[in-house]
C-alpha cells in the first residue's frame, strides 16, 4: 500500500491509508458487491464503455442502484492525474458494494448508499518471456457458484484456485464442469483444434470477458473462424494451441497443461497472430480516441 | 450501528465507529475470510467449543493461520461485560480474514497478519408466533459453490437467496441440488416422512451445523431415529413435517413450502417435541457450565 496513493472513496479523493471501510460494509461482511478493472495507457482508457456496461450488468444482477455511474470515468481521469499516471500504464480498480448496514442476510430494509471505491495504480505487465515462451496452467474441477457472469467480489473460490495454480508454479487454473473447459480463475480460455479456434460460449458459467470479445472481433476481422463451443477435457490431447485472454493477462499462451505439453510445447502460430492483432488493436484504439 | 458499541479489532477494544477496515483487506476485496456466530445467555456461552472448532476447520481449509485462537473466548467475555450484555441474550459475531495486502488473487507472498473482528450485540429472537405457528419457505436450485462446509464470508449466493425468500414473504430458501434437499441459506433442514426424521448427511454441499448436531444428539438421547439421508424434491408432497435448525433460528417449523402446505399445514408433533428438547437442552447446558 503506497503511503501517498490518492484514491476515490464515497465521493471524496483521499489518501488510501485514510479510507475507513466499516466492519458493517456488506462488501466486508458478505462479499456483497462487484468490481471492474480498467486499463489506461498514457492517460487513455482502453474500452472504458464496455467495462462500464459490464459493471452496470453486475450491479443490476445484484439489484444495487447507483446514481453516480456517469461520474466514474471523470473520477478515473482525475485519479490518473492526481497519482501522476498520465504518462504511464495503469490499472484502475473500481469496487462497488451494497453499502453499510447492520448484519442481515436479505437486502437492507431501508435505503442505503452503496460504497464506491476507486484506485489507480501503475501497471506492471507480466514478464515478456511469458508472452514469448508461454506459461503453464492446470485444470481444476469447477467448484464455484453458477453465476460466474456476475463480476462479484465474492471471489474466494477464484482465490483458492489461483493459489492452487501458484502451488504448482502455474500461471492459471482452468475450470472444468461436466467435462467441459470453461474459463480460467481470472481469464477466458481459447483452444485450437484441427486448426480451428474454440472458446466456451457466453453463459452463466463464465464471465463475459472483454478481451474475449475483442479476440472474437479480431478473428472476424481477419477471417479466422472462431467456434463458440466448449471443448471436452478428453479432447485436451488433441489441442494444438491454448491461450488465455484477460484485461491484465492480455493474450497469454499456455504451452504446458497439467503434466503435458500443449501441441509441440511451443507457442503456436495462431496464438502469435492473435497476440499481434490484439497489440495492434490496442494501439489503433488508443490513437483513435 | 449503535454509536457506543465496543468491539474487538486486531487486538484492541474500541468503539465500532472507529474501526478502520482497509480497502485492501482481503475480506473486503475477495470475501477471503471466515466467520462464526455464537450465542450467549446471561453471559454464558452456548456450545462455544464447537463454534471454535468449526472456526478452526474453516480457517484451516483456507490456510489462514492465527496464533490468538485461545484469546477469542476471553475476548468475547470481555465484550459481553463492556457492552452490558451479561444479563441479556446476545449474539457474538467473529470474522477473521486473511488480512491486508496489495490486490493479488493468490495468497500474499509474504507473511500477513489476519484481520480479527469480534462484536457482541443484544439478540432479538424471532417472534414467538413463528415458533408456534411455523413459517413459510421456498426451494431454490442451488447455485452456490460446492464448498459449503467452509463458513466463509463470501456469502453473496446466500444473500441473493435470502432476498429471494424475503421477496416471497418466506423465512428461508432451501437449496436443491440434483433433486436433493440440502439445507437452507442460513439453516440446516430436517424433514419427517413416514414418521421418520431425515436430514442431509454431512458433505461439502452443506454446512456442518451445530444445531443440526444437537438435534441428532437429542434424537439419539430420546430414542428417535434420525436418518442422515437427503430427501428428493419429488418426495416433498409426502413430507409430514419440516423444520429448520440454526444458532439464531433455533428449531423453526416450516408449514408452507413454495405454494403448498407441509402435512396438515400445522406444526407437527415431532417438531414440537424437538423444539422442547432443544430448549431444555440449552437450559440444562447453561446450568451445567
Amino acid at each position: 500500500m503506497t503511503e501517498k496513493l490518492i484514491v476515490f472513496y464515497n465521493g471524496k479523493f483521499m489518501q488510501e491509508k485514510n479510507v475507513q471501510i466499516s466492519p458493517n460494509d456488506r462488501g466486508f461482511v458478505f462479499g456483497d458487491g462487484v468490481y471492474e478493472v480498467f486499463r489506461s495507457y498514457n492517460g487513455k482508457l482502453f474500452y472504458a464503455d464496455e467495462h462500464i456496461k459490464r459493471l452496470q450488468y453486475s450491479l443490476s444482477q445484484l439489484r444495487i442502484e447507483i446514481n453516480q455511474m456517469d461520474q466514474i470515468i471523470p473520477v478515473v481521469h482525475q485519479l490518473l492525474e492526481k497519482n501522476d499516471l498520465r504518462k504511464k500504464e495503469a490499472t484502475i480498480y473500481v469496487q462497488i458494494t451494497r453499502g453499510v448496514y447492520k448484519r442481515m442476510h436479505a437486502f437492507p430494509d431501508e435505503k442505503v448508499d452503496p460504497t464506491i471505491f476507486i484506485r489507480a495504480r501503475e501497471f506492471t505487465p507480466n514478464p515478456y518471456s511469458f508472452f514469448k515462451k508461454g506459461v503453464k496452467a492446470i485444470t481444476l474441477e469447477d467448484f464455484r457458484w453458477s453465476r460466474c457472469d456476475i463480476k462479484s467480489v465474492a471471489l474466494l473460490s477464484n482465490i483458492l484456485s489461483a493459489q492452487q495454480a501458484a502451488d504448482c508454479d502455474a500461471y492459471e487454473s482452468i475450470f472444468i464442469r461436466n467435462g467441459l473447459l470453461l474459463e480460467g480463475s481470472h481469464t477466458n480460455v481459447f483452444a485450437v483444434m484441427n486448426g480451428q479456434l474454440y472458446t466456451h460460449p457466453e453463459s452463466n458459467y463464465i464471465l463475459s470477458g472483454i478481451s474475449r470479445e475483442i479476440v472474437i472481433h479480431l478473428c472476424k476481422k481477419y477471417n479466422l473462424s472462431v467456434i463458440e463451443e466448449a471443448i471436452h477435457e478428453k479432447q485436451i490431447p488433441q489441442v494444438e494451441e491454448l491461450f488465455l485472454a484477460g484485461t491484465s493477462t492480455e493474450i497469454m499462451p499456455v504451452v504446458y497443461l497439467n503434466n503435458a505439453d500443449i501441441g509441440t510445447g511451443n507457442v503456436g502460430p495462431l496464438t502469435r497472430r492473435i497476440q499481434d492483432y490484439y497489440r495492434n488493436f490496442i494501439e489503433e484504439y488508443l490513437e483513435r480516441i
